[in-house]
């Protein structure tokens, strides 16, 4: 099936807000099998909106609308809707029992402008919707080839999310479209696009050559997504061809895959030293705390995560992480030895089973010709072993920190799989 | 005159790719008077694109298309545009020469498809790409009410946007449309958008009655935006009216707004603290590194930030704060005399002028009825000062941990500035 996403509202227009929604409800109607072939904004205007509900209607079998569904004068799509597909607005009881229940538990008084959410257009079926007060609608009518939907939702993004994966997609997918499309990503890290593609070897391989499956290497400065697109007739025929691609990309690469869902590296470093019963302090120069604030995103961190030093100064290194000033004199802040001392100073001192640290240059200034920009030396200290590794992130300063940051996660990663540690 | 923004590219219409080029296309168009009234995305089609084009072309004076000039087979914008204005390409010096010192620049060696690159069509005006090697084309035709215009750009974010900024905004500016929009934005923090509203009193006398001038509260997590916007008949004109506005904003909220330009809260006391030669020590718990991170990411920071202590733990409190064990058993490690007792001991261990301390609950799990999930007491110390506020930020974990930190630099900020702090 193909489709449309058209969406409302003045502020898209203005730039003023980034238009999210419309790739939500493409990457979701394509799990379902529809295939959206344009994508269209107007604003809060009734010429423009008309004109963009008809052409959508004429070419595709599938229409999503959003935005324009509030409360205020501005909001005039149900209004819209009703004229398109002439047909006037009734209340509905499911709605009106919604919107009460919702009202009762922010403890809101029932308003005229609530009374005007409860009315929906006489024939269309309703999208209930658990996170607002405005419902979906979907229209449906006979096409040339089958049946056409015609779906209307808000523009606020969590309850247009709530409305497709609670009601539409399940409806969608009782509606069986044919092909559906399934995807699954596999993070890496540690390793350069090329690189992995060497690795990986013969891609046809990996994903056949039916054309059914499809591989994309989508690299960003923490790493490089594998993401794999599977189309087929069911839902569990795309499963299982996904599984299949998995495997074969893991035969390759495994130590380089550190996720295959939504996990970060914090959350995967987090359950390994939770299944470990391991703790873990870290000493952060350049990276200025962000490898302690990425650990305690992790809910349930305070069980292994017991302190941070950040230090910035040379002074702080020496008093709280015990570095001998004569290490630093001689090597500099930003050198192996430092790296090394660091991170046995902040396992000794938080008396932890395991410590990470980072010392470098974060820039744009500090560099010089022996230690430019960029340069970093991440260290880490556990009860038989201590090592650092030589880094170049030249790179603005927070994507400089990011990186440090992850390549921090990583060694931490690979240590705690024992995996193999490449100087 | 009415525009519409064009985007290009099967990415965009999996969902794969969120649209950030049409909003910021938008927003610049608006500040040389030209107002988006649709913006339609396609993907790499003959047909679709097409049809968008004469669409387009159809109903608005300006349009502006990106994606599709790479140099791969997919990308046939360029063979499209020619297609269109009924030309052909050819060799263009200029764009050969840029293309040729941007190889030498990366060390690349010259192949086919860059050969590919310096080929414009025949009849169209260049803008040259500073970033890139696909360059920016324009055409111009004679319109009913005047000239009309056909922009084409990569749609590669940063070469889209220096083509813009470089080449296409200052050929408009000096086209003169008409009504320009200008837009200054002041952000807030430490008050609710309810009364912000009430201190700034009657909108009209802030942006008069003539409409030439409107206000927008934007709320976020961290605080709440106040975004002026005029439209006028030139900059000059525009300017005066957003400086009168952002004055009279000023005199009603002046303590609430840290920053008229693009500054966070860390730029800013970080400015204040170099100003005035102070320096600052940080001790976090629940923000678990967050406040330090922030504070690290402005560069030159290691003039004034010296170190960080992040104390999740209640030994790293005692050990490294030198918070007494009899403190934490009576009050608890979330509540004010600890909170307290942290900055001090933070900023007598640092040896600095200046220290910050956080303590809280964030959740999900860890609330008791008297302490809460969410709570936070955030500490701070000097050489004449020390005390500690108490909030509540009830907000997923990574939320919780913004706003936090934020309040935290807000006290700061408040202190340094010698402003009121509400307790």
């Amino acid at each position: 099936m193909d489709g449309e996403v058209i969406t409302i509202g003045d502020e898209l227009l203005i730039g003023q807000v980034i238009n999210t929604n419309q790739a939500y409800i493409a990457e979701k109607l394509n799990t379902v099998g529809v295939f959206v072939e344009r994508m269209t904004t107007v604003g809060d205007n009734r010429v423009d909106i008309l004109r963009a509900f008809r052409s959508a209607w004429e070419m595709y079998d599938v229409v999503c609308v959003t935005g324009g569904l509030g409360p205020t004068h501005d909001d005039i799509t149900k209004k819209l809707v009703c004229e398109f597909f002439t047909t006037d607005l009734v209340r509905n009881e499911a709605v009106f029992n919604d919107v009460k229940a919702l009202f009762a538990k922010r403890n809101m008084a029932w308003t005229a402008s609530a009374e005007g959410q409860v009315l929906v257009p006489r024939t269309c079926k309703v999208l209930r919707n658990s996170s607002g007060t405005a419902p979906g609608m979907l229209f449906e009518e006979a096409g040339k080839e089958g049946k056409k939907y015609f779906v209307v939702m808000p523009g606020v993004p969590f309850e247009m999310k709530s409305i497709m994966d609670e009601e539409l997609l399940p409806y969608f997918e009782k509606e069986h479209f044919g092909t559906v499309v399934r995807h699954r990503t596999l993070k890496t890290t540690g390793i350069g696009e090329s690189t992995l593609a060497a690795e990986i070897g013969s891609i046809d391989e990996v994903i056949g050559t039916d054309g059914t499956t499809t591989l994309a290497f989508l690299p960003n400065p923490l790493g490089t997504k594998l993401r794999i697109t599977v189309r087929d007739n069911s839902v569990e025929a795309a499963e299982r061809k996904l599984t299949a691609a998995e495997q074969k990309l893991r035969t390759h690469a495994q130590q380089y895959i550190y996720s295959s869902n939504e996990m970060e590296l914090e959350d995967v470093v987090g359950a390994l030293l939770t299944e470990r019963k391991l703790t873990i302090a870290v000493a952060e120069s350049c990276t200025g705390g962000l490898i302690a604030h990425r650990i305690t995103n992790v809910s349930g961190s305070s069980n292994y995560f017991k302190r941070a030093f950040v230090t910035y100064s040379n002074e702080s290194k020496i008093e709280t992480l015990s570095v001998a000033k004569e290490l630093i004199e001689q090597h500099g802040a930003v050198s192996c030895e430092v790296a090394s001392a660091m991170a046995a100073g902040a396992r000794k001192n938080a008396d932890v089973d395991i410590a990470l640290s980072t010392t470098g240059i974060a820039g744009p200034t500090g560099g010089t010709p022996e230690k430019p920009v960029g340069l970093v030396w991440i260290g880490y200290a556990d009860s038989k072993d201590s090592l650092a590794l030589k880094f170049n992130f030249n790179d603005h300063r927070l994507r400089f920190k990011e990186r440090a940051s992850q390549a921090a996660l990583e060694l931490l990663r690979r240590k705690l799989l024992k995996l193999e540690i490449r100087k």
